[in-house]
């Protein structure tokens, strides 16, 4: 289905924006700094082609393009230990939320927090594998469901958890699709590259120090489960994105609750994948209330 | 902003889809059996011209192609009567949540029921204005919001209350989002012609039967206000849906409950655009849960 290995969206040092397969070193597993790419002529989901053209990469961006990407679907406690930490039961279905394609942005970008966002408290980070569809398909079975997929990222679901949990009524739409709330990336690697994805460290670091450390064989529903499940009468496009959910040692769940602060950085890292890294940065807007 | 008065997107006589401006009888407001239009070129968020070549209208479709759709945000418990009907206390701030696109129908498409949703019960009804965002923006003030908007039409937010309520671990993704839950139509009648959107009867009947009918102006969260509070930190995009809540008298809030069947046939109408008419069709596919 994709012919890339590791697709990347990058500023290129000639001032243009493209598509890529990422050149990496022989049997280096980090995308985080990727120096060079191929070019990709055309989009990920359409007519497209990775030429032999290599391209000075300036800055990663988002490694796709906003109006590539279709639904934003993200699961709450899908991790056994962070269900724990969360005082929830262990989910019997999936739990499903969206977040705005708009809340997308890239794995060097700034999260922005507003002035709504600055009230209450409750900013915390969560790193996610991200499963990026690649195939359109509707009632996938389970054994079927990882050839859907065209490859994983790693993601951070910025949430805030007064807005997400104590002034939206239960729904959790206000406190998680704030603007660039949903960085993802670096790459998008294949599943050629990544054949058991459920067996992944998947970290935080905050200002540098670990906060979540865990592995993807934690989750609750696995990828290929999820997806069969999230497809019933539901059909999935190319470009939807799911965010799988976020193991023990958020914020919310440490003992004294520890909030993100104006200019902290924060790293989520996935095994095979790379590390986006955001830095924490308050707007200096009104809220309107 | 808009060009057009009415958008409509529909099947022509001649075989083909096309964008049009709906033409009706001077002083009618119902759209729901428009049989001409003014073709439009181009897209309605892009560059378009509404031509003066008429075509004859076979069937209106959604009145936006999936592609020139964005997010689409829903809103809970809006209508306070509603509200009390559903034994939760009235929202202090909008209660947010999204369907994914793929939730999008057309006015007169059936309202397919999957394995999965014909478990447990609670199939059911919400009649909803639907707001559609025209012009892109990030902290709107209450006063300039409606100018954001391009016009309105009537939309059904389909649920199944088991999978809302019971099954999502009080997320609502998992029961409002199946495939074509979201119809929409049968116009997007122009701000331009619907001076006050807060004044507007809004009826839904099942089978001819009329089982809501209330008012936007018994909305909590009034259209302005929602689209304030909704962008806060937050970008909305042309072709953004809003939902905005339904009143009283979902088949949930009856004594005793009542549930959509197979073939049952709903009518949701907005005063001033027209109506959607769907109906119920079960699937026989089998359930993998």
């Amino acid at each position: 289905m994709s012919s890339f290995s590791r697709l990347v969206r990058f500023l290129a040092k000639d001032g243009k924006t493209y598509y890529g397969d990422a050149l990496v070193p022989s049997g280096a597993n980090d995308l985080t700094r990727v120096a060079q790419a191929k070019v990709i002529q055309g989009t990920p989901w359409g007519q497209h082609q990775v030429t032999e053209r290599v391209a000075d990469v300036q800055k990663l961006l988002a490694p796709l393009a906003r109006e590539d990407i279709r639904t934003v679907r993200c699961l709450g406690l899908n991790y056994e230990q962070h269900a724990i930490e969360s005082n929830m039961p262990i989910p019997k279905y999936p739990v499903l939320f969206y977040k705005p394609v708009t809340s997308v942005t890239g794995p060097f970008d700034k999260i922005p927090v507003c002035a709504a966002a600055q009230e209450g408290e409750g900013l915390d980070y969560e790193c996610e594998l991200v499963a990026v569809i690649g195939k359109e398909g509707t009632n996938i079975k389970e054994s079927q469901a990882l050839s859907y997929v065209a490859g994983y990222a790693v993601g951070n679901d910025v949430s805030h958890r007064d807005w997400q949990l104590k002034r939206g009524g239960g729904q959790w739409g206000l406190g998680k699709g704030f603007d660039a709330w949903a960085p993802f990336g670096p790459a998008i690697v294949s599943t050629k590259l990544i054949p058991d994805p459920q067996n992944l460290r998947i970290t935080t670091k905050v200002n540098g120090k670990t906060v979540q450390d865990s592995n993807t064989g934690d989750m609750i529903f696995g990828i290929a489960k999820t997806i069969s499940i999230l497809s019933q009468g539901t059909t999935l496009l190319p470009g939807d994105l799911i965010f799988t959910g976020t193991p023990q040692g958020v914020g919310m769940g440490r003992k004294p609750q520890v909030w993100l602060k104006d200019g902290d950085v924060v790293e989520v890292n996935l095994e095979g994948v790379g590390s986006c890294i955001n830095q924490v940065g308050f707007e200096k807007t009104k809220a309107r209330l």
